[in-house]
């Protein structure tokens, strides 16, 4: 496949090459509605911005400002972006926006950029029409052609299920909370991969929100005749919610019931026992993004071809987690 | 997280660090239990032999001997990974065998090994305990500690299911094929997941083998009064068998039914109407083993965090594929 250039672009579109090159650089001296065109089609082709002497010995790092939920993760990303985007000599720059304009303007000044978290589709590709090396962690769309860079949530539902199966449990809850979240219903469907192989296991979700709690869902289908020996929580956050209900209604972890989270954040040692979980690592993530973004820039691998790269997390093995009771195994319904 | 060295390995298992380092090196001067230990010590703890003036300048690759289903995808994985080697200063050196005592003897001539294919975890064991960095091509389990170079096969599962929703298609077969190999399952679990969102859809598995074959399982689909107006095979070679048989019971394709297949292999165009296929990069999946080896001899990325890198393909749109026929929609049963 061709490279695809200035002139290319030119071609495509009909203006001169130095009107594509002033829509591309941000700079005045071409309609706003040039502008568009141009970078529609730079952003359709897979156009990459060459790197010259005057390519920002920068990468740029972009949070979305409204997505808090995953601080803690976003932080770690942040240390490893950093560092690794040093150790290879750019300096590392960050935002928190959601804002298209912003993002553009942020972008217009970096070699490479990284977006972090549930950003418009909008931004995205307003930075891909500009050509700049552009990396994603965050969910995309099938096939979609964009970087990536994330952890393996789905290999991670299915490593917990074949960990839960090895402790002989058989009845075991999805603990899914919010359900519009991409990365859970991922470690769902890992989850539910490797179970439904096993035609004696019975697998619910329990899904709920701020109104309809976990408490309720869970009368909802111990009145169906569902009791879980284990629940594989989708993060960490939603494990401290079932531990500390479960034990307020007597059940003693790991003796009557499993849990285990997903994350491995700050609050899995801090709560007793402390939480058998999946490591997700941040830190390896931030690099993984930087280490994309240079490739990129640099030109190391098939432009026309996205990678998806998922760094792998692992087990962590504390006090929440261990044999189903003896009881369960004998059909009795518990309490 | 320290470096694991020699001396790591040493005081882990006891020997001396020069009986583990002839153990490592497959050289003489040690029993064969000293080395099954140190090798065994040198897997579990990660042990990544360093790089010096004697690391042989060459990557190897490991095809399976047996595996002549994926003949034209391997061959292409072979040309871009000696192109890639090659590119980035290395010889690049293949072999078609089984044998863990000929894989060990080859992998101790290189600096890094790709394994292709359906290889016995045995010697995959092997060539970790020798300290040589390994990328796979092939199924590992889930949050193994390997090194993973693959096309994206979850994806486009997902990518296929979104292009028949949109061409109006309601009832969809899945054409496995023989269950047991990996990647067709991980096809089927993307297309299951976008289309089970979708509750007028209806998707029902065509598996079959040598003996039951494709007409057996279409007849007794049939009578369970399920019609499919689309078919997604599993990969090309079972397009071909689909589009056949049903043409020579006279559906037209695609104005009765849609085919699709996966891979993109030369069949695809050879056949009348052209196969609308996703296709799958075997040259860039080859860049991509000889690339992340080339990383992992050089140390450019935590050699504590195994990763695994998704070579993304695209729906390539041909003639076999086209809107459901009307009389689908109206809910007649068709022929």
């Amino acid at each position: 496949m061709a490279r695809v250039t200035l002139a290319t672009i030119a071609k495509q579109t009909g203006f001169s090459k130095f009107a594509v090159s002033r829509a591309l650089s941000g700079k005045s001296g071409v309609s706003e509605e040039t502008r568009v065109i141009v970078q529609q089609a730079a952003a359709d082709l897979g156009y990459l911005r060459p790197v010259s002497a005057e390519t920002p010995n920068l990468l740029g790092i972009v949070f979305h400002d409204a997505d808090l939920v995953n601080s803690e993760l976003h932080l770690l990303i942040q240390t490893g972006f950093q560092a690794e985007a040093q150790r290879r000599g750019y300096q590392a720059r960050m935002i928190w926006t959601h804002l298209v304009d912003e993002i553009e303007a942020f972008a217009l000044n970096c070699a490479g950029v990284a977006m972090v978290g549930p950003h418009m589709r909008e931004s995205m590709y307003k930075v891909k029409g500009l050509g700049i090396p552009l990396v994603r962690n965050g969910w995309i769309e099938p096939l979609e052609t964009f970087d990536m860079v994330h952890g393996t949530d789905h290999e991670a539902g299915a490593a917990v299920a074949k960990y839960l199966l090895d402790l002989g449990h058989r009845r075991i809850a999805y603990v899914h909370g919010a359900p519009h979240y991409r990365g859970r219903r991922e470690r769902f469907y890992g989850l539910r991969e490797v179970l439904e192989m096993h035609p004696d296991v019975q697998l619910r979700q329990m899904t709920f929100d701020a109104e309809y709690q976990f408490l309720d869902r869970l009368r909802e289908i111990q009145e169906e005749g569902f009791e879980p020996t284990a629940y594989f929580c989708a993060h960490d956050g939603l494990a401290l919610t079932a531990m500390s209900q479960l034990m307020h209604l007597g059940y003693r972890i790991p003796q009557d019931v499993t849990v285990i989270g997903f994350g491995d954040f700050s609050a899995a040692t801090q709560i007793t026992p402390n939480l058998t979980t999946v490591k997700t690592l941040g830190q390896e993530i931030g690099a993984g993004l930087a280490r994309l973004l240079d490739d990129r820039v640099h030109d190391r691998s098939n432009p026309a071809v996205p990678l998806r790269i998922m760094v792998t997390g692992h087990l962590v093995e504390r006090h929440s987690s261990g044999p189903a009771p003896i009881r369960a195994v004998d059909g009795a319904s518990g309490r």
